[in-house]
């Protein structure tokens, strides 16, 4: 069985973007390094650190499946069609976007929330990872205790306003456990195991 | 000239204590390793992991003099006439406590802002360094460009509610050069320099 994890960007104030959903500053350092890796959907390529290029070629071939938003959904104009990875797509929603629902299209929508789209990417996922990339539904997933592995992207920038990444968590506390710290350039990979 | 730094214990949501002040969870790693250290004032002796423990003895020598808030000094007592790091400390505030202006006291009171009080703690620290402890007094300091390091105890932890550590710092954005990311047991020492 593979693992939930949420990995994202995240100014050391913890913004994942700025007031009007800029995050030009958050990727600098996908172009701040001398190591190119071929991230495989769109073929784009990033120059990044050795050590951050290591982690891309660790983690992306384990997704098997996405979870995401409809804020991210509408916000990306749903990829064109096609999302950044060619895997299973779960968009949590209220309502149906009738023009994505066609065959050959990689969203499925659920509108019975976070608990179901995480069961069905998981079933999808296989042995792979189900990956959330959207901020507030890793919040949902964090409460609900769907969440097994945080991957912060730390970026040495304050913005000081934006969106935060940890919001609306409500005040009990969720322990983790630190699963490590690597450097890469003009950016510190941290990892996080939720304790259940 | 010494340098102006930083240094907290913060959760991984920005959080340097509870909604009622509670600070324990963010403490736990001084007592979570194997090597002893010696805080030097009270005789507090820690147990962190050996990482912890070098930079312990790295940084706490250097430090020449303490630029703190009212709050922090109120919060504290005054830590009963002897704070912890037997240094001169200037602390900012509105209005200064009689009873501590006397002979012996380490205490200095700033009523002219954290320009005077970083100035005047540089003076008193000579070669060595200011250590700022106030997160409000910091955030001051980095609004008027007077920060050059943060040193945080990152704390693997969602508290959900309480301080922030970065606050009220407006929308201009600080830019930071990471100095290093060193894991200790239950923490990792994440260290920036502040680009001016």
């Amino acid at each position: 069985m593979g693992k939930v994890l949420f990995n994202i960007s995240v100014s050391l104030d913890g913004f994942v973007a700025g007031p009007h959903d800029e995050v030009d500053e958050l990727f600098r350092w996908y172009n701040s390094g001398d190591t190119e890796v071929l991230f495989p959907g769109p073929n784009m390529i990033f120059k990044v650190s050795q050590a951050s290029a290591n982690l891309f070629r660790e983690t992306w071939p384990r997704i098997g499946a996405i979870v995401t938003g409809r804020r991210n959904f509408d916000i990306a104009k749903a990829w064109g069609g096609h999302p950044p990875l060619d895997v299973p797509h779960f968009v949590v929603t209220h309502t149906i976007p009738q023009a994505w629902v066609k065959p050959g299209s990689p969203f499925t929508f659920v509108t019975d929330g976070v608990t179901s789209a995480v069961a069905q990417a998981k079933q999808a996922a296989g042995d792979q990872d189900v990956s959330v990339s959207s901020p507030s539904v890793m919040q949902q997933c964090l409460q609900a205790g769907l969440l097994d592995e945080l991957h912060l992207d730390l970026v040495p920038i304050l913005l000081g306003a934006g969106i935060r990444l940890f919001d609306h968590l409500g005040t009990n506390q969720i322990e983790l456990e630190n699963m490590g710290a690597i450097e890469g350039t003009g950016v510190t990979h941290l990892r996080f195991r939720v304790v259940k």
